[in-house]
């Protein structure tokens, strides 16, 4: 099932990009920097916050978009942060409630995100995020990778979430393009296989050598970090 | 959020119920009625395989219903029980993996559930459940409740899973009753949710004294075993 950066030149000498486009949550920016205010508010529970709070804001985001009853992720992401501390246990009065909202503003890009991007910049490059516009422009600007991307696209703006089709047909008709000819870069299998199901170019970033989801639809290429990226797309530039 | 049984009458006292509809796994069977057999496999990691193969279960058919690439509930628990031994390092055989999914077929059912449907004999009752036809009448014979249900229904007939409102739409159609009618009874808080955003009066089952989720929507009642369900249902009927 898995295709290494070794021979993947051979498997996808067809494909032709014209452009790259970036899951921005646990690709770009990583959800679990928010582990150190969790633990500043609530000493030695910070990574079980964190992590519970991540899975249910994923959850809601299916969960509401298969219930037709969707809210945006600012509120999606409070809600799964109400349930976390409920869930642990853990008191998270209002001002707390707003600090930890306010870390989402604010996550810690990868480490490597600055230079692999750097060596992309040829590249028409954007981003198709659940995440609202606010909350995309905030997070980009204070990790100052303004100017990187030529456009940031919200799910938002289909009024659903990954891996709705819907929100993967917001690329090629915002940037004028085929699907065929985007390539989409995601840390997320599920949305990796969302985005190859749609008909996109996918690349898994599989930093944690996880195993991968049983969807039937597989990425196109795997890489450990982004900063494999630009070798393993060189050659299918249109 | 919540109503007890104690306050139940008042508020809900315009409801009017005609059938009681419930929902399959995790409600009246077990599903980690499977541990003991996950143990005799993989001695000391059954309860790990039972808790990450239900989790990734229920997280494929909403990736693969909001996809648009539905497979039946068999295929998607094979799928689910693939990666979740993958994902604990299990050597899964062929064999084993057949001995698991047919433990799927007997689940066991919650102690109380054949005295506490027993006590509801004279409503009409039915099962609304993501199993395939096969499945939910396998389970349902195993443990001898043929007969207790007059429809046993299918999200099969929808090609798409709970909690999207096409698969509860399936019971009023085909109990030609009005959906303000029917009480709905599950374990899952999102199953709850999803058929109270429906329109059904719903029951939460709430045996693990666990928070519910914050997706806006809430049970119209909320009881910790099906035992205490006769008592909470009477004054509704019609």
């Amino acid at each position: 099932m898995l295709t290494n950066v070794m021979d993947y030149r051979s498997k996808f000498s067809n494909s032709q990009l014209k452009a790259l486009v970036f899951d921005a949550y646990g690709t770009l920016f990583d959800v679990h920097s928010v582990t150190s205010i969790c633990d500043q508010l609530f000493p030695e529970h910070g990574a079980a916050l964190s992590r519970v709070w991540r899975v249910k804001q994923l959850e809601y985001t299916w969960l509401r978009s298969l219930m037709g009853h969707y809210k945006d992720f600012w509120q999606v992401t409070e809600s799964a942060l109400v349930y976390a501390c409920r869930d642990l246990n853990l008191p998270c009065r209002p001002a707390m409630c707003a600090r930890l909202m306010d870390a989402y503003l604010h996550l810690e890009p990868y480490p490597e995100v600055r230079h692999a991007l750097n060596a992309l910049a040829d590249y028409p490059l954007a981003i198709l995020s659940n995440g609202s516009s606010r909350m995309l422009h905030s997070v980009v600007e204070s990790a100052k990778l303004q100017g990187v991307f030529s456009l940031i696209i919200s799910a938002d703006e289909a009024k659903i979430y990954k891996p709705s089709p819907r929100v993967y047909d917001l690329v090629p008709r915002k940037m004028g393009l085929d699907k065929a000819a985007i390539g989409f870069v995601s840390s997320n299998y599920w949305d990796v296989a969302g985005a190859r199901a749609y008909g996109f170019w996918t690349c898994w970033v599989n930093r944690a050598n996880a195993p991968g989801d049983e969807l039937g639809f597989t990425p196109d290429v795997i890489v450990n970090t982004l900063t494999e990226l630009a070798n393993v797309v060189k050659p299918l530039w249109i």
